[in-house]
């Protein structure tokens, strides 16, 4: 069995209140993909982001102090700084150019995923990460089984550095209908050794996979379709992905 | 156009000396698959380890007195710490059961990848990365080119933990004939803004992909077979998906 990823084109840039559903059904129709039990969508965050408003204007910023501190330490405008504060928990990190977060969604990110690419707004405007990307998952997830009869897996994705590779890889930052993390450990091998590292991070891998086929400025093909995803649908989440802070040893 | 990433049947357990490209070559044909120009394989790193001959007893190990007392905090054997520490360049962080190192190929990974799963030759075994997957990548796609006529890319991958994210994701450690990162960094969006953080790991978004389909037990499946890789195809290396260790903020 094939593991196979779509990009859907033809979408239109999307604008807040957008009803996503409906444009990914228009976009498989366009592909010529009937939607099957276990397919699995797979979104750029910023599509979301725009079609939930998550748009933020600088000049309706004013930054506090810590902000305009962080500012000057990082050669960044400190309205924007501002906004990555508000959007973490912690700093994790920080150097010119980049301040590294724990974003208050649990993840450990640059600039806490605020963007400016890609938003039409004009250019003082910035994207934040959908509010609850599970919940906007969960969400999709039900138009599309209503609109299709179909049950499929949604998984909303980012482009995240690593610690110590160059280059990002996408991750995935929501899902539903789909496992996050999977727990292979006490299964024997073929020799009958007990697997060791055995969690694999399947959500992720398929959001890396996924994000080769949407490219970086390819704003045309946010919504990638895939079949053969090799493990069985279940219910899903983040959570399953983040490390317990307690276990951390690189903060 | 559509990546595909198909497991290739049917493989036999690998030995010491095997022709990994014959096993290749057979596989596709079960498959039905015969190789385009571009067409990517992707391997597990066992495979190329154990056709490469990179097992040791630990039998035939001695550990100095650093390895007994890194054993010690980490509860590992002194003989397996001994291996561990003769591989890597530098010891990262540790903790009972786990010893991150800097590895002698320059990426950073739990227990300088050394795996006692799936070895045949018996319990005390391990398994060594590849003396130099990259070489070993251009071999094989040498090999691969001589009896297909076909210019291919060919990745090594093995499946590493994140610093913050739970599971373990398929990257890459070895590549020829494919791009390890690319810099989309000047490319204008939709918007006629420059893209910012557009280092893309594109070798490791494949070997994430083609993690999937591999899963952890499976001997099976070592080799996934991928067409439709939206990247041109190149030069490429390892050290392009290096951080330099001047600009890692996380040791």
């Amino acid at each position: 069995m094939a593991l196979t990823l779509t990009p859907l084109p033809g979408l239109p840039l999307v604008q807040p209140g957008d009803d996503l559903s409906e444009l990914i059904l228009a976009g498989l129709d366009r592909a010529a993909l009937r939607l099957q039990e276990d397919d699995i969508l797979v979104l750029a965050q910023k599509i979301v982001s725009k079609a939930e408003g998550r748009i933020v204007r600088l000049a309706d910023v004013t930054p506090g102090a810590r902000a305009i501190e962080l500012a000057q330490a990082t050669q960044k405008d400190a309205r924007l700084v501002e906004l990555i504060l508000a959007e973490s928990r912690e700093v994790v990190r920080y150097r010119p150019g980049l301040i590294v977060v724990e974003h208050r969604l649990g993840f450990v990110c640059a600039n806490a995923g605020i963007d400016h690419s890609n938003v039409a707004e004009g250019d003082d405007c910035y994207l934040l990460l959908p509010d609850n990307p599970d919940d906007s998952a969960a969400r999709l997830r039900a138009e599309l089984r209503a609109a299709s009869g179909k049950r499929t897996g949604v998984v909303i994705i980012d482009s995240h550095g690593r610690a110590w590779r160059t280059g990002t890889v996408g991750v995935a930052i929501g899902l539903a209908g789909m496992p996050g993390c999977e727990d292979l450990r006490g299964q024997p091998d073929l020799f009958g050794y007990e697997l060791q590292a055995t969690e694999v991070g399947v959500a992720d891998e398929l959001a890396a996979a996924a994000s080769l086929m949407m490219g970086q400025a390819a704003e045309g093909t946010p919504v990638v379709h895939v079949r053969g995803f090799p493990y069985p649908a279940r219910e899903g989440a983040l959570s399953e992905l983040l490390r317990d802070k307690g276990r951390d040893l690189f903060r």
